[in-house]
């Protein structure tokens, strides 16, 4: 697995050459999902170092699970593998962009639908509107 | 300001009219904002319940800065001001979506760039490329 390095400067944090995520006291980072073709955001997850460097290396996307405190390939078991076109880094290092083609039923939400911000708030209410 | 409920079931939180934020134990929630025009994921920030109540109230993003430890209207000093077109919420209500157009110079991002996400993870390392 790749050891991250920490950035010595906010030069180097913010116009350098070399991957050097800003782990939380967690050590995880933001992860932002959106589809590779249409732009919908499809997820928002976090990753540990394992996740990163595995989405790296394999290009497939991998996050951590906080409520089951793990790795998480996804789509292991829902099939909903999402193949990774390009990964970006924010200014200051503490969150990741992933555009990705989901695999299996081209979902990527639990709860059954593409994406999971399928709720729109409006007039102070919540409104399911899957068609972002 | 907006007092959120917690949702008491999974239903409601996951299909539920009632917008009912899951703050982390900062107080905060995640908040993803892209162009409303180009889909451009332009930063990743965070919210607490006054940013976010302010958010819908004033349709004028609202954050919280992690580093000044204040509440911070997008725009305030960089005239970068972020007219919100559409607040969306994810499955498990502890990230937000906003769809904005970005006023002044268009710009979201401290370093001068449009978007936070200018850079690229390209054969292990960091590649300026603006226009994602």
């Amino acid at each position: 697995m790749t050891a991250y390095p920490i950035a010595a400067t906010k030069a180097e944090l913010e116009r350098g050459e070399v991957l050097a995520p800003r782990f939380d006291a967690a050590g995880l980072i933001a992860a932002v999902t959106t589809h590779a073709e249409t732009g919908e955001v499809l997820m928002f997850a976090w990753m540990n170092a394992e996740a990163l460097s595995l989405t790296v290396e394999t290009g497939l996307a991998h996050y951590y699970s906080r409520s089951r405190k793990a790795l998480w390939k996804k789509g292991e078991t829902s099939g909903q593998v999402q193949l990774v076109r390009e990964l970006r880094v924010d200014c200051d290092q503490d969150a990741v962009w992933l555009k990705v083609l989901p695999q299996g039923d081209g979902g990527a939400c639990h709860v059954g639908f593409r994406s999971c911000f399928y709720r729109v708030v409006e007039g102070g209410r919540l409104v399911e509107r899957p068609d972002s």
